[in-house]
């Protein structure tokens, strides 16, 4: 039994008839032909008569007993890394890469049914799950912290930003955060804030399906993340996830301008309103942007690591209760970031209670719920009412990044002016200059 | 002065010199050769040195005087109608077309920067804005209220709705509706429920930039919308937009599916995981989605035209306070749509506060801020706990549609659990059957 994780009834049996075991490579019959791999463990699955072998390109995929018709082991493999296996012997010469654990569905092997959470980022059982990546780098693996992505809050950018400062200093030539994919897009922002000018690549990983679904995208994203992080020529925080349906190319995305836009899907993620920042294949890297930060730069790291947890984030729609912006300006709210309609706009009832909250020393910003280009006040009366009540536009700025960086300005900034200033500045890649689109 | 409205200085000495009056058929001779329109008023510009010729293809030009050499007069136009011109005669046997009009960009000539609103949907001026439509129907015009799409409310879509009703009984072909872009997707939601069964075409259409910008697109949407309106085949509630950056074709979207999903572009309204129900263009509508309800359809119209304004809708963000929650529980609110991140995910203190208000008794539903794709509260924990807390998914229904369906279904049901009943349910193409995506 303990040979076999996460199988149960006709599937173990079936693995038990075939004496396989975790780690060891089959060749499995099916209906449709012949497939041969790794069988791996298997968590959480929705799929109990299914088996997953890991391909030699690096991925899972999961078989259905119904169409096996039998498998029989072709060599025996090393059990993957239950009980702590020793971890593989490092080439030579190879980059130096940490790789943080902060939860989520990749590199961990999360029983959500449970609730029993098996963080998976030992060395030993990073080996045995994505072999590869032990040619790529000599990985350093952490557990910063465990908790779902939503739970994920300002406190918690703090204290990776100060690992990956700790990691700078300790001569890593690279970086990768593995993280829930809910909130990844916010994480990536905060810390393309802190960390501004970071001399080494920080890349932010995730996986849309746990590695033991047959759909897994967890190890073609983190073999694409630690190789980035070891190799590239370019510095900064990035995340890197599936660029489309194919298993072949990883996009990487600028911190600040990344978004999950789908709830599922394995290209879920996308660079709003800028290119990516580069594209990651197998072969290399292609189409990387001009102009990122080489690496080798001079100067000192100096990054500004604090947030201020007392920021809102309001979306306006139709008769939306000014209310809901006074009871803001009743707490200890120092921000608010509202998501208005179009160019930027909310009723006129907003507009007074807005009025309100600025003259009460709130910083008050305005994004737009469109998701694509940039806000303007200039062109209706309800614009220009904003704009005279205080309200600041936030030009093309996402609204998620917009709040993560009202709360990294007001941790940061020595006052209210200095916060507001760098507000409406292009620090990180999150304002793009104006087109006439 | 009077014969050139809302052109100065050069632009109008300009017009002066070749006696050019509002309304006359223009030869104007450019840099780049010689364009042939006719010149109507412009307001609100932010370019003072354009004049605006709209072309035979019913779309306006602005011309850079910069660029331009000389201009003659090829006919005398008549001058079209600040003070209220006659309506043209209507041709015998078109079909009959309501056009409302309820503020916006389009067929309105609203100076924003003063204030000063000039409704322009007299038959008249529908005629000298747009010549091409009194040749497709014969049209009412008619203000139902004037305010800028911000301040569009529940009560508002009411209004709307009843007077739908009015003109199916009145024996219009179909109906237009001229709505502000900001929040033209919620009152499309809003109308696709409470006209639910319409027997007749119900047309919302806006325009993104006035009429009097060189690049509006505000008489071609007005067309494909008075079009589809008198001759569709089908019926039920639409928003018709851009299609792409071309001039030739009009997305006929369904109403609970349409999201304005860029602040500026022309093409900003998007269907969101749906086809579009059709797409016109001058010589016929394409692409026609199946299943369509058809015109004749036999049995009672009964629209349900209420909606409970006390519904909140609030967006996730890391760290946010369950205070936002409990104080929406502290006013009367009678339902809250939450997005979720991810598959609809909050964090740990929202979901003890969400328990809280729905057993008071407060209808909460999730939705996900990543506007594509699927809620499902099955794959995680979190999600599961939001479950045993009464929280009840709502599949793939965009945000904005939820809310409105949520005020909609509270405003008009008899009991809570009948109104929850409805959410789950698709009534108006909201839900998707699900998709292994």
């Amino acid at each position: 039994m303990a040979t076999l994780p996460g199988y149960s009834g006709a599937a173990e049996e079936f693995l038990q008839r075939s004496r396989a075991q975790i780690g060891d490579v089959l060749e499995v019959r099916t209906d449709w032909g012949t497939v041969r791999g790794t069988l791996v463990p298997r968590y959480a699955s929705s799929r109990p008569s299914h088996i997953v072998l890991k391909l030699p390109s690096g991925y899972n995929v999961g078989l259905d007993l119904e169409r096996l018709r039998g498998a029989r082991v072709v060599s025996k493999g090393e059990k993957p890394g239950f009980s702590a296996p020793p971890p593989p012997k490092s080439r030579k010469g190879l980059p130096r890469v940490l790789v943080l654990g902060t939860g989520g569905t990749i590199a961990s092997r999360v029983d959500y049914r449970t609730g029993a959470v098996h963080p998976a980022v030992s060395a030993g059982d990073l080996h045995s799950l994505i072999p590869e990546i032990s040619e790529i780098a000599s990985i350093t693996p952490e557990i910063l912290f465990n908790v779902f992505s939503e739970n994920i809050r300002p406190s918690h950018w703090s204290k990776l930003a100060l690992r990956v400062k700790k990691a700078v200093a300790e001569g890593f030539a690279g970086v990768v955060i593995t993280h829930g994919t809910d909130t990844l897009g916010y994480t990536a922002a905060a810390l393309g804030f802190a960390l501004s000018g970071v001399p080494i690549p920080v890349l932010l990983v995730g996986a849309q399906r746990s590695s033991d679904r047959p759909s897994s995208d967890s190890a073609l994203n983190l073999v694409a993340a630690v190789s980035v992080a070891a190799t590239s020529e370019f510095t900064g925080v990035y995340v890197a996830m599936h660029l489309d349906d194919s298993d072949e190319r990883v996009a990487i995305h600028r911190a600040t301008r990344v978004r999950k836009n789908h709830t599922s899907r394995r290209d879920a993620f996308a660079s709003i309103g800028v290119p990516l920042a580069a594209v990651w294949t197998r072969s290399g890297l292609e189409q990387v942007l001009q102009g990122l930060p080489p690496r080798g730069q001079k100067g000192r790291f100096v990054p500004r690591t604090r947030f201020e947890e007392a920021v809102v984030l309001l979306k306006f729609y139709p008769s939306m209760p000014p209310s809901m912006v006074t009871s803001v300006a009743a707490s200890k709210t120092r921000g608010l970031i509202l998501e208005g309609t179009g160019l930027g706009h909310v009723n006129s009832e907003v507009v007074s209670a807005v009025r309100g909250l600025v003259r009460k020393g709130v910083f008050v910003g305005m994004a737009s719920q469109c998701v694509n280009g940039r806000v303007n006040l200039n062109v209706y009366d309800t614009g220009r009412d904003l704009t005279r009540a205080g309200v600041v536009p936030l030009e093309d700025m996402l609204a998620e990044t917009a709040l993560v960086k009202a709360m990294w300005a007001l941790g940061n900034a020595k006052s209210p002016a200095e916060a507001s200033g760098w507000m409406t500045e292009n620090l990180e890649g999150e304002i793009t200059s104006r087109s006439l689109d």
